[in-house]
């Protein structure tokens, strides 16, 4: 293999054809996309990338900017699980969460990107092979969609080919949660995947009573109903609220799965490959999901997420969540019949329009 | 109170006067100083500071530049816990860790400050006051000097009237440190306070048998065994090893504190006001532990510390450890007979040299 010739950092701001609102992060109208190319000597490349709900790019392009890129330079850059200890220990004070991990899941997944790459294999084929067809739900972010435009969209949803749906919930008063979610049941029918967001709104109690008053419908899971800080809480929840419960997307290490899964804490593992340190961690919370009779599913990113879950006998449902990015990337994830399709192309497969992605800098 | 006028981040990159090393970090021959000055609409001023090891400056400067200062325009500068938290949510995604925290820490520092100076009293009494006089130790950073270098160093701290000190372990050979440690007890007799800092280098049941090799050296504790991800592993650290156990300088939240105070993983919590989340995480910290019955140790930033320590019933040694600051620095913290002195000047009291720092932004 070949020693790592350059590091190039890109930062921009995707605008949202709509704006987006859930429980907790209110309003959002444009993400941040924080990108990076790694090239080696031999002219081979891996791209990785990570985004934000509109903060700390800028903190995220500093990492890899003035750290990421002196830390690794000539570096081999195979060795990806040396490189990742060393980023991790490097960037340890003033890291160990936040941008720096966003900055490291961006590096590592090009250094992944790159392997995969050059052994002429599509990731999730060089990352093992399952099978790469992976059921897949739609993720709604629809907390304040009127019950009917609710409705409308899930149509468009069934229309494209999912088979599985979630929807938000936290709204001020249970009573509109229930309304809402039983007319969701009412329309997709018996036995559809349904699952529900609660982006962290509720305190434990709260989220117990809500599990409970929200038993009737079916839910596949209840995702977030609290703060990631508290596993002990999460135990409660998912044994007293009788709700499976999916967690993850505010997770940034291996440790705190570790703390969630081995604590009877959560029942699907949703890592983000773009925030949880990238392909390595993302590759080892999946096994250890396994370990402990767990599936794993997935935050984010979609069309790099496809290969990881298609690498696991495990994998649940890959959320499939556009932000506005498929504009920007050449072969947009095919779904058909509820399941994502791992492109056969080297690497991740996927290729930006970097002259477009040019004009929306940051 | 008066509304938000300004918040001016600074970025200097302060030479150390001589090479640092520990087990974890490597050498170190500079660190980096963030700072933030806040001014209200009255014209009163907080200034807040956070630091690094040498990494991820740069990033924790884009957070204040380019998130927190418009995040916080405008709003009232005294509603502390109101911003804090606002501060929080809207960097919680790519934030919960890492840069951001150290930023919101200098942030939440300067309006305490400012609280504080408008209020005319000195921090330690503003925050409840206990008691200015709070013994201190030093901070040795020491892992690869000379056994004779390490003795010269503990009489220059007997005679600058250090009273306790700190010394690292964690080298190539257990019985390396296992004679370090019996040399420095030896020379510091009986009875005289003395710590061992790891710095995170050991696995779990490598600590506790560096733990019980320790234990005839009547040592007041144990410092950062292994990784802070692992509180179970602490536990047992804790209980198998038969050392008191400090650790805290490598956590970012009062979750991650609740995690080790309430699983019996740690004797002496040790946050650091300019990585926990700053003085509104701290002083809750210290009321946790309190409660817990454990005493509340610190790390870093001993000039702003001790206002803290001062006002906490269950304070124990403050670290004195300066990393070339004193230089910047108009009254640097008074250390007589192993007693450090929270002065008298409104805030915290520390006023920087501006002029002197220009010369080294970073």
């Amino acid at each position: 293999m070949a020693a790592i010739q350059s590091i190039e950092p890109g930062f921009y701001r995707i605008p949202l054809p709509v704006v987006l609102t859930d429980s907790t992060h209110g309003e959002m109208s444009a993400f941040e996309l924080n990108t990076v190319r790694v090239r080696d000597r031999e002219g081979a490349e891996g791209v990785g990338y990570t985004y934000t709900v509109g903060r700390n790019g800028g903190a995220i392009d500093a990492v890899l900017r003035r750290e990421l890129a002196e830390i690794m330079a000539g570096e081999q850059a195979d060795e990806i699980e040396r490189l990742w200890l060393k980023a991790w220990w490097a960037l340890h004070y003033g890291g160990r969460g936040g941008p720096t991990v966003l900055a490291i899941s961006a590096f590592d997944m090009a250094l992944w990107d790159l392997k995969a790459r050059r052994a002429g294999l599509p990731l999730w084929n060089f990352l093992g092979g399952f099978d790469p067809k992976v059921p897949c739900y739609a993720g709604g972010i629809d907390l304040d969609l009127p019950l009917d435009d609710l409705l409308k969209q899930t149509d468009g949803n069934l229309e494209k080919g999912f088979r599985a749906i979630k929807m938000k919930v936290g709204r001020k008063k249970l009573s509109e949660d229930v309304a809402r979610v039983k007319a969701m049941r009412g329309h997709l029918r018996a036995d559809f995947p349904l699952m529900v967001d609660a982006n962290m709104k509720w305190g434990v109690d709260e989220a117990i009573r809500a599990a409970r008053a929200l038993q009737p419908f079916d839910l596949t899971w209840l995702e977030e109903p609290t703060i990631p800080d508290d596993p002990a809480g999460h135990a409660r929840i998912l044994r007293e609220g009788g709700l499976p419960i999916a967690t993850g997307e505010n997770m940034r290490t291996l440790w705190e799965f570790k703390l969630f899964i081995a604590g009877g804490a959560v029942s699907f593992p949703e890592p983000d490959v773009t925030n949880c340190g990238g392909v390595t961690p993302f590759m080892k919370i999946a096994r250890l999901a396994e370990a402990f009779n767990l599936p794993v599913t997935s935050h984010g990113a979609h069309d790099v997420t496809v290969h990881l879950l298609a690498a696991c006998p495990n994998r649940s449902y890959l959320e499939a969540h556009g932000f506005g990015l498929d504009r920007y990337i050449a072969e947009p994830l095919r779904i058909e019949e509820g399941v994502a399709l791992a492109p056969d192309r080297p690497g991740h497969g996927i290729e930006f329009d970097w002259a477009g992605l040019a004009k929306v800098a940051a």
